[in-house]
């Protein structure tokens, strides 16, 4: 519901094309759709350049599946993270297109393969192997929106020379996400090597004095190299939907 | 115990209606039951203008059903939070009119429907889906303190017309909870949208840096929209409480 | 701006009385005053039930002159909060009406003393001495707003019958703000007390692990007295709104 | 190993009734047991006051029962905290006057029960039911050390006649431990109504903003009633060692 | 006001001594002094065990002065902490008795050397030169309440035989006062080299991760010494009250 | 270096136009000047896509002065930030082209307006007033490194109207930095109102909960809006740099 | 790949005995295998003195059991840490020299016992039982790097003879690692009484206000003895380590 | 006072060369003077193989200048930490050998040029130029105790290429101390390029989210380089101390 169309609906009220009742109708017809429980956001992809996600954590299956639902009606395309293989398995009778990456636990029914306007590559770095699960979610979600992805895993800095090794891959890339647990450092380090945008997941992988993410975290917000951009703990989803925005443009 | 009902025994005294020992004894004996465990507050309805009610965490079934007992016995209503299943499954053989809500794991053994002095609607607002079960605990209470109820599910301010298109809802309710999880922007938006007072209740929903509901319950203590109230993590229990009180103003 | 104006401005469209440019001017013109570094809104007393008070913190004296006499000239009431003296001295010479509130750093310039609809009295609590400038700054907010007040100030749980004692004093108010640092413990006792709502407001005072105001915070918000409002640490202006939105049902 | 002992030691030296390897020997032989995954410490009594008691918490059962072992061998009473069931199955076979106090989680083998030189009575109260696991820690520990004990559950600040009406049992107290949870208020206002040392417990019952027992912590760290000692989170044991070295004097 | 005057003024009513107005009057009269901005505590010494402490942070001098003139009024004793010498300079014109501890930052007009009931010593030990102005400030409390002092300073762990060349002096102690910042690991090694009631003060003193205080107070809450009381950060008053309480028993 | 110069230098190695000594030399030689204090970085245009900055907090106004002149020498741009008005004063008879932003507090001294690659607009929202000096950094920082910008100052979510008026503006930018401190609501709202990438800066401004920006911090880390990029609180320089680099590609 | 073998590689350029593309490829060429979820580096031993050591936590059985292999491939030792007893079941079958220190949760395939260059002792001191388990993970990293080492357990301070009693044993150590939890006050009191380099491991034993190892991780970090070095908490493997490292200068 | 000396006197004691009062009194006599405030550790260079070091923070002048003198009595050398240009007035006319490092705020007052037994050279790496000041501090006292020490500042991973190029200079150390603020990434890449043991220290330089130094202190404590010891935040001394200690080995 943009500007233009206010004025149109204005103009065809002039018109006397379209009544006063149907117009403030229209003013006030929003396009999402209330299941009582959830308010599915059928437009979310004209207003913020992509399709409305399923959050699965704290859903019942049952809410999980009407949702979907409701979105295949509209020819939506689904993405559902955080979802458990229970949910995969619900949504699978639903459409055999549904696809499941168990490491990054996201769930997808596409309807095709769309020609992406997003024209570069986005890298996906971790620290370690216990990293890899946020990755592959951001994998997954990148992939269903349209962006092509190059991965470079396990190069965190304790070994510095994995990551010099790899300069070329890290310069053909358009959007870097760095994803690292315990002490985060991969995110200055990479943020100092490239021009690209870097952006910074921390993952809650570490122990003790790691509080399940924080200190990454924190590294992450004060890195000695400007302008990383942050992500909460874990949110490989969130990576991907910034990366795929900067993509895009 | 009020200081009329003080003069009143001490006159009972004076003119010898009641002798010292029993007017002091009186003065100390107060409505309380004693179960060792717990000491049930009989007249708490007198005192605070609503029913003492059980809160189950922490507690053996047990002891509840107990406590349960005590308070029917003095024909007292029961309004049992934070109750799994096996409570209400322990309660239904002690009285038929038990009922139970899943979502927001309250157990209920009412008299009768009585006739509210409450005067206008309290309207739930929550931000998400998984924010329901707090809304339901709130929304059980309410119901059984008298309160009528509105609710709008899943309106948070990611997609804000959802929001705004239900302004004329928020306009018709006499006192707002606002129930959000993640960022909780929800309750200065809608704290800024409405000249009633709001209560907002931060829920654990989220993940990361939502540390269990801390993000949430910080941004409504900062909100920018003024005179907004905070209740503790998930607590629809105290909102219920608190709206119903300025319900009955 | 409600549905009723846009239905009236799409008629007057409809009968040519107003021409699409001019009625989308309008759907768009919002009452606010754009200062640059400001946007003054001239009609949050019709939106919230309250002006828009300035908090002056973090303003330049320049700053808060010009948006006083944005507001002053719309013949609003100023209300500025967290004004130190120079503020004062730099609006005594625009008004003459300005008064000043030292202990609670309020200062304002009211029109005239409005015949307040609020129906009952605001009862103001300090645990103790320190606290009171919080509780002076909610005076004469809720003066100024047109809810009358009264005090009771250092009636900490310390001493509990200088508490006790005043129990007629709590009975009369409509709503009670409770103000407390430290140990925040006067908020659960006045809430077991009381039926009418209780403002909780947390203040700084204390040194140690009382961390600036969190510990008494953290009391508030866990209170065993059910439905206790809090508000953010010394933010005796917010509670101050909210007794009052409340005090005008 | 005392001063005198020393001095003695000395004089045998230079009487040449001991060698001085021999009393080299002495001076360094310490009164404690070495198990290898643990150093028993026999004469904790003397020194402290107080027999070791174990805690099992984070020991192996088999850890556990060498341990009582090496106590029973030499004639020391048992007392055993944090005791799963199992602990307490795996001792009663080793001597048949073990007890479990469920609850409180504590075991305990004692020899006899001792005249006391404890002189007065520690009384515990509680803020709820939830508190009282910990309470019965600190009464099964009270017993065995040989202080009387009474009890006041229940009695929070939210009926704050529940408190008033028992002021005789508080005042019949030589010393108090408050165990709370929550806002933990109740110390503050035992603390305000008695001359006796209050002993303060926070415990981890509650929810949310609770923070596990942070919130009662700081409330009672921050009481506003003098001199009121705190103890760690949940730990009645400690409370009770305190309570007896007090009515031990 | 205790349960036997209560007894009393109902005698007294029955026997027509006293009318019913008067007596309602007499049980609502407490023994405290309003003066608008406190409530003067003068028979806190009966009910507490200990004179009103006059808390000087937060309040301005002339606050001081009036509650100081109020108490002098009752012939009560004045003790003033966290006293800056410009609240020293203002109470010596009115008491020529006002005497001034400047490390400690407390100010003392007391009106005659009290015989104590206190039977023993209390022992006031800091773990370094920084801790000192807390154990002043307990110094000049314990001494104004009645109990004997004795002090070993700058006795930290790190030298351990600092400390254990002081046994003796340790065990002549009836309580022990244990004040440090840094590590505050004084308090474990003392707790468990004395049989006495052990009182730990973490002190703010310290940098970087000492968080102010925090480290210690964690490190004294969690002492593996059974039984070590905890005060608030810098809290030399309180652990004075808390001494005395226990010395007078 | 990148690993085209190793090549060439190998290749002329192998030619005998280089020897090894010098070869190694080179490799070794990076384009950095050490000034024994910093390590000036005068190639970090080329690796990173922008000038190195200097951050002026911690650094003498000596140590300033002789970075900004090593930087002048290889004709580099200077963009200082955190520069109080005496390293502005200190700089000016240096170079005259020296300019300030005082509120935002960056002291710039630019070569000449370089034609922009930058190929669209920045926005600058903040949520108040005094999120200003934020914005204002960010500002002069877009400019020095050829962004153009746009502002709405003032725009929280208190009064929601303003910021749905200004809808356009928001549209017509390519990137958006959002800026607000207290509850950082703003940034959810703008990143559900958008498709372009969103940049939050938390502030510092607020008080009280607002812990100098944890609170807005914790909510933009939360964000219910999929894909907003979090920054170090208070860092509009690093939001700078991170909307420029998107800018550039 | 030391400067040395750069010069070595220009030297064979430019004698032609390498080409240029081989030397290219060379320089490049870094000692580490890439399995795509883990990066094996073959050549840490060289680079940090010690091998990679596999982390298991957060690793799938199948990605370690990969990495085992790839080690054993290249005759490397094999060192897991936290490892479950899953994981030694798991490496059983591949290699029959694998242990397992259950304790620990340690698995090594060692290739024969090396002759250490390591000179000295390692003493290995825990506060507590539950300590244990952090030692043993050190224990068995140290025996497989080639240290010696010493263990004395459950000497904690609250017994502090048990310390003392045991100097000698302190005095015969190289490096000493200290690992204790709740309060830590036994790194701080065994610094002050040796010269050797001290390793702290804070532990997450305890309860309550040890916040799973951060009250007893800050005590340590600001020990009043100087110089005690701090590892994560729960770090076994850190400390031997850095333990071994120094143990080897 | 070793064993050895305890064998020595009982020795004299049986020879009757020794009054037994007398050797009671030397058992009992240790190495420290007590100034009343302060108990100088005259031994500590023998017990833990550096001198006592006077950390000025929280003493008077008065304090520190008696403090000076009793080492000077003795013959001992002074280092004084954290020690304002008045304290270094304060000392200089009571020595003219007194030195100050201002950056680092150490003065010192040393007797001669040792001949130094420690081995190697110490390394002091900072990340940027903030850092400089606590690198000061433990260059002063590293060259106080004995060692050689070698300086890289502002070699911040943001620039990769500063560290790399230092490669050598890294390698030649025998101990390194890495110093920095922030991201405190500095460490862990440091940690995975060398052999040698590494002792971080992170700085309080940042704003924001790195929270005076937590978020480097973080970041180091769970650095992915194996065995990476962490000091307090700012604690340039103390890694001095442990750098010192290694060296000597």
């Amino acid at each position: 519901m943009k500007p233009d169309d206010i004025e149109k609906i204005l103009e065809a009220v002039k018109e006397n094309k379209v009544s006063v009742a149907k117009a403030l109708e229209k003013l006030k017809h929003l396009p999402y759709e209330n299941l009582d429980f959830a308010r599915v956001d059928h437009h979310r992809h004209l207003r913020q350049g992509m399709p409305e996600v399923i959050y699965c954590e704290g859903k019942t299956i049952e809410q999980v599946v009407k949702i979907v639902e409701s979105i295949l009606d509209k020819n939506g395309d689904i993405i559902a993270t955080r979802a458990d293989r229970v949910i995969y398995e619900a949504l699978k009778p639903i459409d055999k297109r549904t696809e499941y990456n168990e490491a990054g636990r996201v769930a997808t029914i596409l309807h095709k393969k769309k020609k992406s306007k997003a024209k570069g590559i986005v890298l996906l770095m971790t620290g370690g192997t216990s990293d890899i699960p946020v990755a592959e979610e951001a994998y997954t979600v990148l992939n269903a929106l349209g962006s092509r992805v190059n991965t470079l895993y396990d190069v965190g800095v304790a070994g510095i020379h994995r990551l010099l090794d790899n300069r070329k891959v890290i310069q053909s890339a358009r959007v870097i996400i760095v994803i690292a647990g315990m002490d985060g450092a991969l995110a200055s380090v990479v943020g100092g090597l490239s021009s690209q945008p870097v952006i910074a997941v921390p993952t809650s992988s570490g122990y003790g004095a790691s509080f399940g993410g924080i200190a990454a975290l924190l590294t992450m917000l004060n890195s000695c190299a400007a302008g990383v951009a942050v992500m909460n703990i874990d949110n490989g989803f969130g990576a991907a939907c910034l990366a795929h925005k900067i993509n895009m443009l």
